[in-house]
């Protein structure tokens, strides 16, 4: 086991028992406030700590790192520097908020300068988003929409089960949690007309993912084994994948979904590590017909995260409408990324993978109101007494994650986005 | 007409007539040479003028541009700037490159070190690539893979003749024109096979297309009309989408095409601007039915681009297998650049919209070898008496494009790539 992920940890900083952010976690994202510029930071219970100052400092100097490039204001230049850099980053910080390490707590002046409250501290989009891709790798989410676009009947199209089947996103609308999310307006065609029509989405929608982030180059022409992926995953965000589903039925044949997604696209701040994540791997489902051999992997590559989705109408109460785990996915990031290079093409630090939506067999794990509603059909009923079969202006989405056991939790903190009108 | 197009403009220094770049051209890109580092360069006849050299010549006093902007390994940091910038200095350069002025041709030393022979130069990828966007806008094309991919009878979807249909690309495997290309492996399922394989594509093709590089950033939520698309849009190039057929017919449904395109893709290295390209402007196809209002524009938005595609055999000769015009296309930029952002899509600077294959409407015309062969059914012969079905490997594919009219001709110089074997 990484030290750092040792369940006996204990901070000098006080972390309440259900923070998402205990000293086992330790994830990475950017920070500013009105007095400190963009600059890269880490969670630790309610502080954001300034990995700027602690460089400034001298906290970092038995790595091989230049400590400015917590200065900046994404995290790709960190990043950049590969996996034994953020693991020994990580370790390094593990062991100054350790109770009795004193190189902080005892230093009142840096302890000042280097801690910053949550509530103080904005959070910015963790890394520049180079490449963008958004898998489809639920199985259970593939059924229902296939069934719900296509046919009732034979919803899994024959590639589905052979490759973890993805397509390329919009990298540049990629937002942090917390920025407003305007309805899109786009070309729809109901099926009773004969013509087209323009304007807002009236089937607007979420999806609930996880998505990892890249964080070292590779050359064209080179792929990447499903047990060497790991080695070039940073971390984890939440991602709510925004749809259009009016837009998306009359434009996604054949080249597959565009202005219905690429309108808008929200992710969690905290960049969770995979060293953290480590005492979650489990079991994946098992693959039948076997995937080819560019697909094998060895050990446990799926990781057991505990996701939600809530609904919070402008003037009513929070609703929770969905639960689900990460786990529950047919392909893992390994053969994801497996997958993603098996043509030879490169990765840039700071690319974006996202899992697809993430539902499980009953309407209660559903991650999109698409597949909770039956496009429609079956609207659900918030405490409010007011039904969705889409989101409303003004309607906020929150999806949490978070990984449990032995007491420690490891949480994403995260993603929330309020739905305006359109414009 | 903008003085620096005027036809009776001629330069002192001496340019072939069958040059791609008068001085009514003046296309901008990014160079190199052992004893430069990478650069901003303006191509006159067989010369690439050093930006950088003339901002240190103060010859750019008058224009609001700090000219170390030249000095940079990308166009993205001077195209930022704006179109009033983009048409400030290259109405500069004109004048700087015209019979009888002296600012440069009377100063020996600034001549010596400001120009730089094509054959010295290494030309690099023009911009830093933010978002890929491949449109699918020849009708002719549409029909062609609609034939040959699903139904002969009914080739084109219902969504085609209402909106430039279109899918995102891979920004991270745009290479500059000469860069080799790996053939890729990926997964195909043979019509009579129970099971899918993995290996080298045995169906790579090439696929004809322009693009146009964006200039100008955008704020989530807003949308460009088609009028004032041209505001938004530096210049264009040659752009070769290298596809691998086999791969695409599996996996492309129901998402769009992924790793048979994401492998590699080429473009040419000079952006010739739309300034240069304003003489050509040609009226387009009639459009039935008319298509939705936001898709509106006034005016010529077509242009006259002659269009060539030729192949190398490693041992034969060259064989031209395409001819074809830019202005066949069904929709226009500025059509898709409004499409493109109805739903409020944030523009970045940098960012590559690609036209689709450009087909016209008899074999000779036609953009891909998929379509050319009738998906490898008919294949053609070369001088060197081999067929090809699709490519391959040691094949040079090579893409040009001119525009010409009243003795003046604004090339594009060409976009060339040779396979290489799978690795």
């Amino acid at each position: 086991m990484l030290k750092a992920n040792d369940p006996s940890l204990h901070s000098w900083i006080q972390i309440a028992p259900d923070s998402d952010f205990p000293i086992q976690n330790l994830p990475f994202g950017i920070f500013q406030t009105p007095e400190k510029d963009p600059r890269v930071g880490v969670a630790i219970g309610n502080y954001v700590l300034d990995m700027c100052v602690l460089g400034q400092y001298n906290m970092f100097e038995l790595i091989d790192i230049d400590p400015t490039v917590f200065h900046r204001p994404y995290l790709n230049d960190f990043i950049a520097h590969g996996r034994p850099v953020w693991r020994a980053i990580r370790n390094r910080v593990s062991e100054l908020l350790r109770t009795n390490n004193e190189e902080i707590s005892g230093n009142s002046e840096l302890m000042q300068k280097c801690l910053v409250r949550m509530t103080d501290a904005e959070m910015l989009l963790p890394v520049k988003v180079g490449n963008y891709t958004d898998f489809y790798s639920s199985l259970e989410h593939a059924t229902n929409v296939g069934q719900l676009f296509r046919d009732p009947d034979n919803p899994l199209l024959p590639n589905w089960r052979h490759m973890p089947v993805a397509y390329h996103g919009r990298a540049s609308s990629i937002v942090v949690s917390g920025t407003p999310i305007y309805r899109p307006k786009g070309q729809t065609k109901a099926a009773e007309a004969d013509l087209p029509a323009f304007g807002p989405s009236k089937q607007l929608d979420y999806e609930l993912e996880v998505a990892f982030i890249t964080g070292k180059e590779t050359a064209l022409g080179t792929s990447i084994a499903a047990d060497e992926a790991d080695e070039h995953i940073f971390g984890l965000v939440l991602l709510n994948d925004w749809s259009a589903r009016d837009v998306q039925k009359w434009e996604y044949v054949p080249l597959g979904p565009f202005l219905s997604k690429s309108f808008a696209t929200s992710i969690s701040p905290w960049v969770v590590t995979l060293d953290a994540l480590e005492p979650f791997r489990v079991k994946g489902p098992e693959q039948l017909p076997r995937p080819l051999s560019y697909l094998d992997f060895t050990g446990h590559r799926h990781y057991d995260i505990n996701l939600e989705v809530q609904l919070q109408p402008a003037s009513g109460n929070t609703t929770t409408l969905c639960h689900t785990n990460f786990k529950h996915l047919y392909w893992n990031m390994s053969q994801q990324l497996a997958h993603q290079t098996s043509n030879g093409v490169n990765l840039q630090v700071g690319d974006i993978y996202a899992s697809g939506t993430i539902s499980g067999s009953e309407p209660g794990s559903f991650g999109s109101l698409l597949e909770l509603t039956r496009q429609g059909q079956n609207p659900v009923t918030l405490p409010d007494n007011t039904q969705r079969s889409f989101l409303q202006d003004y309607d906020t989405v929150i999806m949490r994650g978070f990984s449990e056991k032995e007491g420690i939790r490891i949480g994403f903190g995260e993603v929330r986005g309020q739905v305006l009108p359109a414009v």
